[in-house]
């Protein structure tokens, strides 16, 4: 799909800084944990910043907020839209609830039906596709000519980015001399923004992205030094877009991949040891840090837990 | 089982400040979390003081750091010893091996393999006896004659009680304005020392136990008027014993009982809302609020959450 802001102009530091003044009433400072246990395994500091405490649960509400309030009164009036299955959809919902406007989200047919409600219980309207990125295109172009809403893509877009940058800004506030950060990738909308800020503000620290090893294709394009789409283009998946490839490729130290047996066990260690619900894609990194011990012992590491939105009746391990 | 303390003598706040200082540096000051939904939900201001990130995940460790913690070199030298098959008996180990010191706990054959490698995790040691009553005593009194170990049971004992008092001692220290505060009861240790420091420095503070209705034992004490036991006197079953009993006696306002569903379902909604891991037994306390409405409405209220120490894969919840 192409987004309506044609060559978007990558943000800067400076709209970070006004992202995060925009937003701070609309989402949580999160707290960074740290767990004793996982340092004695890993041999590293890790400081897990804890977005799956974030309101609607995940760090997206921080780049849906920006661009929600940061819109013109006219166009706020008309709404925003986008297309999720996730938690870009949820957040924007969110945001747009607190500053009362529409909010369209399309999402296919398929999708969770608790995933339907709750963006419908923060106030937005759900608008169903099939599960194709032909069906979805069609369908929003629907939605956005009946609307004339906004839209708000969930990584390709430079408020989104800025958005996502406050993260690591309270991050490095919160915790001194870190030697690297890792994130998990997907679209690559919280890796950008890490890229974006850190990059200003704290260029000696290294920036790491974790994927799983069956969607790897933002470590493939990394390493080919171009974008590789993913193999299956009528399937529905976040992949790099020109914003997030400029700060991939001009800012990332490496993309770390770990398979699904690790990245399973990585969820669960955080669970047990650390009390706290997490997504499967936010334990990522951790799995990652576990994969590669030699590239993190003795450093600091910022642990960017980017969600806890799970569907506690389909948890990712079997019953004994 | 007969208290090697024959009459113990409540403590006083002085000791929970005493115990405050000792185990500072072995237990978390644990964070005070909120939930803008569960607020709604109730109608009430929720302040969730969060033992689940405690170190051994419960404030267990507390009390079993304050009774390890205060022992002579000389009784450290034959180290400590009691019988649990949960959260004290691990809490044990983790403080006797912070301390270096030798730690055995009796547990019954039939518990979680888990819960025996956790207590050895810490260093300590297990011995197994029958899940009964007199086995365990018969056990347990070998295990002292052998070691000389200072036997510190869970509950019933003023240094576990002054130790668990610290926690309330955090939390009006972190939350301003409380009218209420509400924990799980089980033997009470928890509740007793909640009771221990809010009557000396917040009065005007209700104090209010959670229990489930399937084991109602304290509520039927408090409301008979005196200890009423457990009908089955061959479970191994917390019961209030005369420490706890003086306190729940002097203190409480009440004791609200939930059902096993409204639990389960409690749990649910902390895990899914507030991201966080709690134990069932953490449950009550939301559980009952949400059944009693009228008694916490427009109130700021202080839930304790006791633990986050569960079987991942045994959720009390099927799959969908």
């Amino acid at each position: 799909m192409n987004s309506p802001v044609s060559s978007p102009v990558p943000p800067t530091y400076a709209d970070v800084v006004a992202a995060h003044a925009r937003i701070a009433s609309f989402v949580h400072r999160t707290p960074v944990l740290t767990s004793a246990y996982l340092d004695a395994l890993t041999g590293a500091s890790l400081f897990f910043k804890c977005e799956n405490f974030q309101k609607a649960g995940a760090f997206k509400a921080r780049g849906a907020s920006n661009a929600v309030f940061g819109l013109s009164a006219e166009q706020a009036g008309k709404g925003v839209a986008t297309h999720s299955s996730g938690n870009h959809g949820l957040s924007l919902s969110y945001a747009a609830g607190r500053r009362d406007i529409p909010c369209t989200v399309v999402m296919p047919r398929t999708a969770p039906q608790a995933k339907k409600d709750a963006v419908k219980g923060y106030g937005g309207r759900v608008v169903e596709c099939e599960a194709s990125t032909s069906s979805r295109e069609a369908v929003f172009a629907e939605v956005v000519a009946e609307t004339g809403a906004e839209f708000v893509h969930p990584y390709n877009d430079p408020r989104v980015i800025a958005g996502q940058g406050t993260c690591s800004r309270e991050l490095v506030e919160q915790v001194e001399g870190l030697d690297a950060v890792i994130a998990p990738i997907g679209g690559g909308g919280m890796v950008s923004g890490t890229c974006l800020t850190l990059s200003a503000i704290a260029p000696g620290i290294r920036i790491y992205a974790g994927e799983p090893e069956q969607a790897d294709d933002a470590a493939r394009s990394f390493r080919a030094g171009h974008i590789i789409a993913d193999d299956s283009p009528e399937t529905v998946a976040d992949g790099l877009k020109e914003l997030t490839w400029h700060f991939v490729r001009n800012h990332l130290t490496d993309i770390l991949t770990a398979g699904e047996d690790e990245i399973v066990a990585a969820m669960q260690l955080v669970w047990k040891r650390m009390k706290i619900v997490i997504e499967p894609s936010s334990a990522v990194p951790l799995a990652a840090i576990l994969k590669n011990p030699d590239t993190f012992r003795g450093k600091r590491v910022g642990v960017i837990v980017t969600g806890g939105n799970v569907d506690l009746e389909r948890l990712p391990w079997g019953r004994s």
